[in-house]
């Protein structure tokens, strides 16, 4: 009987893998290193090692295993293929086919971002809906859109690359991909950065944030005391973040925003001025759509790439 | 052998009906009044029996027919209830059960503009793609997203409601649903009016333009004679829109966008002024998604309608 499935989420240091039962119960987690030499050629070999030293250790046949998903970062097709994984040092890779030859069970793919995304769906924030869009406020912003229980990969791998939504093209700073005014030069950690001394520069009023040691964990901080310039600062990320958010529901109208990341470890308050701009901006069936925090942290990947094994 | 399927339309003055093959190839088209009165509940009993009328004049009895699908102008969960039509005078109306108990046959509904989308998928300019975002500008803007063949429903039946994405919320001018800066203010009949009366109101130039008889097509045809200052107007519409369809393409990476409606018949100039903004907001992998002008015109319905009856 296959009872089990493995999750594994690949990142540029580590690899975290986990042995989960087919109900999403976590009967295991451990992590690897990610050895991104000669063009990132050890990594699947190494997955596949682990998984089988943890099968050994846990007396699971291969019989037992419904099947092994995986979460990488870079764009995926066809839930097996990987276009490009620039911190992982490959290029286009059939990473399905390869692992199933060296495990001998069914293998996913899936990009980070859209696995997590599946995750919280499943386990997480997201927990009882089909339909949601995951917004991954990190160094950039990362997310994944659900319809009807399944990740929109896209026509090129892009479905949930929200953090690269126009909303300011005017702007003259320009993001890391090369346009300018991308959602993640407002709403990611970097963005609340470029923000803040933007605001520092101009604000005469006093303030705890010292603009020699900005960072968005400083404003964040100093928001939760009402120190005005913080305040206005996030009221700038939320306002555009809460303007995208109303956009993307007139797209896909989903059930519920899933908020995680780094940056909404600032909890309930920040998630609290999102939903302010969102439903100002909200087209009226939409405004009542709860935003939620992401519960499942850095396991959201895990939990995920387990997930979309079962599918 | 179900060899048929009907595909409806039903509009606020008339109500489309079309007779297919399961293969798609047209059979007869004919079109009856949409009666309101007695909050529209002639509508349903009227395509009864004009669908009935039909499989007699045609000799096709109920197992050669394998479904209705129908469009509305209003909501639709599950494929099923339509929540509200004020064009239609219904509120909430239980439509596929209704129509199923008078035909005998199993019966679809859905969003009049999705199932314009799924038209365009199946015989229109989308044909061969299963992902596609629709936009139709008329005198408003409307749209239907296709993920993997599907219609993108919705958590409250406004997936696909792209005419209120927020693109500009500090505008002055309010949009019809309330909220400020709709992308219906700037790319239907209507917000191309709205951005010729600003224009004209400051344009130095001599134009062709009459501020005192001013209309989305007068506009667009003077852009095709280079008119300067329809050529600025075309080029706000364009800017705005193509933002719009950029950040539309970091949400669900469609295959291809089909823009229909009466301001499209503009045709190919208005479609590469779209394409050259769309390009220059779009994320990287997203930038070469074509764009291409709808082709069953107000055909889209019947055919979507049919193809819903299909699935």
């Amino acid at each position: 009987m296959a009872d089990y499935v493995f999750g594994i989420d690949v990142g540029g240091t580590s690899i975290k893998c986990g042995l989960f039962q087919t109900d999403g119960t976590i009967v295991d987690k451990w992590e690897i290193k990610t050895r991104t030499e000669n063009n990132g050629d050890e990594i699947i070999p190494d997955v596949a090692k682990s998984v089988q030293q943890k099968m050994k250790e846990k007396g699971i046949a291969k019989e037992d295993v419904t099947g092994l998903g995986m979460g990488v970062p870079g764009p995926v097709m066809a839930d097996r293929e990987v276009l490009v994984a620039v911190n992982l040092h490959w290029g286009h890779k059939k990473v399905a086919a390869e692992l199933e030859a060296l495990l001998g069970f069914s293998v996913k793919v899936g990009n980070d971002a859209n696995v997590a995304a599946l995750g919280e769906m499943w386990k997480g924030g997201g927990r009882g809906t089909k339909n949601l869009v995951m917004v991954t406020l990190g160094t950039g912003v990362g997310g994944g859109i659900i319809v009807d229980g399944k990740i929109v990969v896209g026509a090129h791998g892009a479905g949930g690359e929200i953090g690269h939504a126009a909303m300011d093209p005017e702007l003259e700073a320009s993001c890391n991909c090369g346009n300018n005014g991308c959602l993640e030069q407002f709403a990611s950690a970097t963005g609340i950065v470029r923000l803040a001394k933007e605001e520092l520069a101009s604000a005469k009023e006093s303030t705890v944030l010292n603009p020699n040691m900005i960072s968005a964990k400083a404003v964040l901080d100093a928001y939760k005391v009402e120190d005005v310039v913080a305040v206005r600062i996030v009221e700038d990320f939320a306002k555009t973040l809460g303007n995208a958010l109303a956009i993307f529901a007139c797209v896909v109208d989903p059930e519920i925003f899933v908020i995680g990341g780094g940056v909404s470890k600032a909890g309930q308050p920040l998630i609290d001025v999102i939903q302010k701009y969102y439903q100002r901006y909200a087209f009226k069936s939409c405004k009542e759509t709860p935003l939620v925090q992401a519960e499942l942290g850095n396991d959201a990947g895990i939990y995920g790439a387990a997930k979309l094994a079962l599918e």
